[in-house]
């Protein structure tokens, strides 16, 4: 955790004492009333954070704004619905790297299971969004969805955007080599065996180029946060 | 598991029917006796094996060689000691992208306590390199050596090759635009709180570069995987 974020409901504090982040704050950061440590309000600003008390029952700060926080980049996910532990890595790393948008799909070798899991029913996953962007001293959370299928996502997602789909087995080019303009990007990775001829060629009438990452099949959330990371550079 | 894997003394089988490998055989891939899977001897050649006999004691079958198998990349990693959670995800994908050895090193941020972990004391370890390769459809385990200090893998570790370390605080340009020549690399990343000034002190006199993957702070793993996928990307 880079910075203490918290929910715009609850920037008056205090924090309950059993909170992790008051844990966080008093005992990894060591902070004692008056001393400061790096705060931001979720999608909204960062600042410092000043305690000015702390009892059995609570944690109090003080919030001060100094800048508007880091902006998502324009890249959107399109990734196909995974086990649990796999989605979770992908709503912490994508969000780290600065995603803008994350959309789990339903595609044909995945499972439609994956989008009845507890991750998605008890709203555990944006807890996963929320220890992304403090990671990444970051405030802002990307849009998720789940649970739409391929062809509507590519129907909803993406508009002028450039669109690359990651491919193991028919792409010419490498990512860093693919020409995807330089407004905006939707990146889809297929689910933990990949895609099918059909969703090949969905993607491609959908306007996507395919693109690899090598000769070497990676796990989806590796594909997704290699993928990211090499196109967040071009936003730089 | 894309392809399953072998030790050389496991050549001539047969695999004890409660082994993970002769469950994902049969329940997994669904084979039956006289059908083949790809399989792979660790540290050789890749082929197909072909099931001979299924009985509640073993799996037995017969391999045989298709090509050498992959080769691993140029790429060397030192990275900082981390909680054992992160240190397996790091043996498993820095070994699915290809890395030819893994050096998790003593940092100033780091907790030495991490090189006593089970994970190494149990051998443990090493389940994960076989993973990581078989998910990447190869059979080339990466070096491993753990508990060394930064300077000691700095001053063993490399030789003529190109040397990057990523940091987030110093960096002049993004990892994408460094100049590591075109032999070798050694990529260091550093724990997950980064490296102390006498650490970046100490990789410059090393001869590394520091780099950066943008102005967002990743987790170590994260960090590792996305810069061992850009620079992959040099030896394709």
């Amino acid at each position: 955790m880079n910075i203490v974020l918290f929910e715009s409901s609850e920037r008056a504090g205090p924090l309950p004492r059993e909170d992790e982040r008051a844990k966080h704050i008093l005992e990894v950061l060591g902070r004692k009333v008056g001393e400061a440590f790096d705060a931001g309000i979720i999608d909204g600003p960062r600042g410092r954070a000043t305690v000015t008390g702390v009892d059995d029952v609570g944690l109090s700060f003080q919030f001060e704004e100094t800048d508007p926080g880091l902006e998502l980049y324009p890249i959107d996910l399109i990734v196909g619905l995974s086990r649990p532990q796999t989605n979770r890595k992908i709503l912490q790393e994508a969000t780290s790297i600065g995603a803008r948008s994350i959309h789990f799909v339903v595609t044909e070798r995945g499972e439609p299971s994956y989008a009845t899991s507890k991750l998605w029913t008890t709203g555990e996953w944006r807890r996963h969004l929320v220890a992304g962007a403090a990671q990444a001293f970051s405030t802002r959370l990307p849009e998720v969805r789940f649970g739409e299928s391929l062809a509507d996502a590519l129907a909803r997602v993406g508009g002028e955007s450039g669109k690359i789909a990651l491919d193991n087995y028919e792409a010419p080019e490498h990512l860093m080599d693919a020409d995807a303009g330089d407004l905006s990007i939707v990146l889809a990775v297929g689910s933990e065996r990949g895609w099918t001829s059909p969703e090949r060629a969905l993607l491609r009438e959908s306007g996507f180029a395919l693109a690899h990452l090598g000769e070497r099949p990676l796990r989806t959330e590796t594909a997704a946060s290699v993928g990211l990371g090499i196109l967040a550079r071009r936003f730089l």
